[in-house]
């Protein structure tokens, strides 16, 4: 079994650092939010999961779950995990005061989703999206419901699922065919079948609350005709207690690469008759409430890809410490050393560590927009820090999950054989990892949108706002004059204005030559993690340095890692932008066939 | 099931032009070798490849291998298609005629290894180590031992295994401790456990030979104390029927992350007296026997990487093809289109199947070249194509493999949440070839190879003299004045200026500052490949338009992508490797700690 240890330091620095929590603090966007008992706050997260959560990792992967007169039983010490979490109150951290949530800034929310992840990111999935629900009901739901639904939801006495996909319709939302009919009493009667819903049943709660996407008697086709409703498992009682099961059932479970102990469900309405829904928000207005629900489940996913990054960091560090081969360069026969003394496995390692290191702050940070655009007092503030999360949550998604699959690679690597044994545990990372790519929109659906809706808004506004933070941080490090930072201020002003340039490139033929932008979209997520990401890890280290903690060498030593091997590939990735759109839209046609 | 098709035009350009044979043969270094039949042979290969072995694939990852009594037997079916296979005289394509192969190219049987793997890697496996003790045994054997064993391991009645790895002693083989205690009768007693021994017992033959390193009594410590055993799992009687068990047995199977049909055993020695070996070449000298072994190996696993990659790219495409989700950009709204429309699908199809087409090339280049080393009538020909091979073969076996991985992970992408569903197939893909970039040799141990003895011989000669041919292919883009081509001509000059750039500087420093020529020998290795194989491609594509057969715009828009999207790589490449070296080599005492 391997265990976790949670980075607290790193966390700190990174959250309010990098991802500038400190700041809006100190600027009262947060308004009384006492940031003194951040550190508390993981503190505690990082033991319950290294405790509890940890060693149920591979348990789950071992054991995965079982459907049987479609109910779903989970992993051995998983439902009795789950309600020790959610009394202790883990469910309810960022949770709306008002229905016995905490209050806690998302961002605080944030670093514990990644600490979950880590220790179990099946496990940490459930949470994720009754998260998701509660937002949406919090949002877009009448008091009723959220008077019955909330409070229980943000206890995480009863789960959440969202419902989106059918087998018709992935990407394509609009393509569902769910059906909702509206009852006398106002409820409505829902028919069909959804697929890869995740949690769609377990013996974890009593109840699960399902957030179910359907379509009206003549509704408009595609996304415009698709209404949200709440589903419940078991129907609530006007005192609160449960009553008849609904007819909404899991009738099937998928066999996963990984993610075993997470059940991957098909749900089926209406095989007695309809299931109950309840309507939220209005009619046909289903895909703006479901909106709410993705770009928060998104942050969420990113946070998976961090998680599992440290976990198998951590993993692959451990064994490097203990495993011996060969000698090192230069010294005299005798007994091996551990291969952590090997240029090409030390390569490995910070590449693990800086790539997860990025990668958390640009999640972090999407949080804190997010936290600001609806805390802070000033509309001007709140409008700026919507736009700043609109545009980072596509690259929180996509590129913290593309880190997650090539850390959890690196993490194989490292074991060598053993890494290839399913017992070492590193390959589980590795499976794990996959879906995070794909699921809440695959990578290419986040880069299209970071192309064509969050670039192209207002001209590409967040864009020249974020780029000029970033180049004022760039300043920094070479105003420092630290030769510790190696080239970092030159990688950094070299891939800033990669960016810029691909940017304003896509920006021309975002609506003129829209096959084009689409083209370079993946890439150019890709140019924009690795210069963000090699600015905030900057930032951290100036901010190490300015701390006078005494640890900042070890953060400049991360950031110069991270300019110099992943930042350095911005003038390529631009050229990938800029320069192969025909070679992909015109290449098609003859090879891909 | 997913069905296979072997890419025969693909892979008779990438022979033929591509990696050299046609001019080899034409230049008389394959003697009377008729390159009239290499369609055929590929299209029988194929035929059986897509009717006997593809359908097996998943049937074995499915079913696995079981050990009971210190037996394996394989998954259903593998037996009667092992014996199909090796009647049809498939195992014997390369062996020397002498014991009854057929004495064809190494290029030939390279190209079948392609078509194995793609079928079925994990059934391909076991005659790509039959055919290192092949090479081990001719080429070291004595003639009593090549008369036992020389046309049973050549026809494939027998097959043989690769025996180094012990828990101490992976990468480091010097480190190993299983014993030999020579007999009076010349014969050998060995004792010992080995582990992760690839078919170390199986039921799809009567016998199989081992190939064990071990260590004499009083043999001196390391790499420079070890022999080479050939260790029948049934001892011989004289008139070559089978005598009695031999005191090797299968002590245990590996649960494994992929390859599940493939048994990774213990091998125990001794546990009844000690197993009765042979000794193959001198006594202490069997490192040098087991290079034999591991470079044919080697290629071998880089043709694995090919394979599952070409397999991956068909079901992707096919998968693209038939899947529909959305509209293409600008159509009015109606029934959706295939994904494959969509210009970030078309990307991840392009980028796979250029990756998969360089990949290839780089194999059968290595293949050619080991060919001429051993055939042509020239001393000074034979020597220059050892060395080439030498050079391609890390090459071939690292990068084709990273393809491999990067390839089956694309793969499981373009099917989205399908994708993460074992029963898609797209997983299986992805977990099988996750071992090549780790077995014969981790792709980092290839890449210090590449640096620390192919580059560094003889000042770099080979680096040079392939840089010669590479940039007259480039000319000759650029003379072609074809625009299809694009930017290829200026990205592949620029590739080869920096990969010409960072040999220099890795020259410079790999005896004096050898930890920096370590650091980077990783991205070197990429740097190569992305140069090699765009080069690669370009001399196909302007062969093809030589060729007059109407289908060059495919393998000109091939290499175009290609350069425009991964050789553009090379500068960010050339910049890890010669400036990050302290960021590697710095870092570690302040982070990996």
């Amino acid at each position: 079994m391997t265990t976790y240890r949670a980075p607290i330091n790193d966390m700190l620095l990174s959250l309010n650092h990098g991802a500038g929590l400190k700041a809006a603090v100190e600027a009262g966007h947060y308004g009384d939010f006492d940031a003194d008992i951040t550190a508390a706050v993981l503190e505690e997260a990082g033991k319950f999961a290294a405790d509890v959560l940890a060693p149920l990792n591979r348990v789950g992967d071992k054991h995965g779950i079982k459907l049987q007169d479609n109910a779903v039983t989970t992993a051995p010490g998983w439902p009795q995990a789950y309600r020790q979490w959610s009394e202790a109150g883990w469910n309810a951290v960022s949770g709306p005061e008002a229905f016995g949530g905490q209050g806690l800034p998302l961002a605080i929310n944030a670093a514990c989703t990644e600490i979950w992840s880590a220790a179990n990111v099946a496990f940490g999935l459930c949470p994720l999206l009754t998260l998701s629900a509660i937002e949406a009901l919090d949002a877009h739901g009448s008091d009723e419901l959220k008077t019955i639904y909330l409070g229980k939801l943000i206890s995480g006495e009863w789960t959440g699922t969202m419902q989106l996909t059918e087998p018709q319709a992935g990407s394509d939302v609009g393509a569902l065919r769910a059906t909702a009919q509206r009852q006398d009493d106002g409820t409505y009667l829902l028919k069909g079948a959804k697929i890869f819903i995740t949690y769609g049943d377990h013996d974890m709660t009593d109840n699960i609350v399902h957030f179910v996407l359907a379509r009206l008697p003549g509704a408009p086709a595609g996304t415009r005709g698709i209404s949200l409703f709440l589903v419940p498992k078991f129907l609530v009682n006007a005192d609160g207690s449960l009553g008849r099961r609904n007819d909404i059932y899991s009738t099937g479970v998928e066999h996963k690469l990984g993610m075993h102990a997470s059940p991957t469900c098909t749900m089926t309405m209406g095989d007695h008759g309809g299931a109950v829904g309840y309507l939220i928000g209005e009619e046909n207005r289903g895909m703006q409430c479901m909106f709410t629900m993705m770009n928060q489940a998104r942050l969420g996913v990113g946070l998976e890809g961090v998680g599992v990054a440290e976990r198998a960091y951590q993993q692959a560090l451990d064994y490097a410490q203990q495993r011996r081969q060969g000698r090192a360069v230069g010294k005299p026969d005798g007994e091996a050393d551990p291969i952590l003394v090997h240029p090409d496995v030390k390569r490995m390692l910070l590449q693990m560590r800086a790539m997860t290191a990025a990668a958390r702050t640009i999640c972090y940070a999407t949080a804190v927009a997010l936290d600001v655009s609806v805390r802070a007092g000033d509309a001007k503030v709140r409008s700026e820090a919507a736009a700043r999360g609109a545009l980072l949550t596509p690259i929180a998604k996509a590129y913290s999950t593309d880190i997650g699959n090539e850390v959890a690679y690196l993490g194989v690597q490292v074991h060598g054989g053993m890494g290839f044994i399913e017992e070492t545990g590193a390959a589980q990372h590795y499976r794990d990892a996959r879906i995070t790519a794909i699921y809440e929109g695959t990578n290419g659906i986040q880069a299209i949108d970071l192309v064509t809706r969050k670039l192209a808004a207002d001209g590409g506004a967040s864009v020249w706002a974020l780029l000029d933070e970033l180049s004022a941080t760039v300043k920094q490090v070479e105003a420092s004059n630290d030769p510790a930072f190696g080239t970092t201020g030159a990688k950094l002003r070299e891939a800033l204005a990669a960016l810029e340039r691909a940017s304003r490139w896509l920006l021309e033929r975002v609506t003129t030559k829209p096959n084009d932008a689409l083209a370079g979209a993946t890439p150019y997520l890709r140019l924009f993690g690795a210069t963000l990401g090699g600015c905030c890890l900057a930032g951290e280290a100036l901010a190490a340095r300015d701390n006078g903690t005494g640890d900042h060498e070890r953060y400049v030593a991360l950031a110069r890692f991270f300019a110099e091997n992943v930042s350095v590939q911005a003038p390529s990735l631009e050229r990938t932008v800029t320069e192969s759109a025909d070679a992909v839209n015109g290449a098609d046609a003859v090879l891909l066939v």
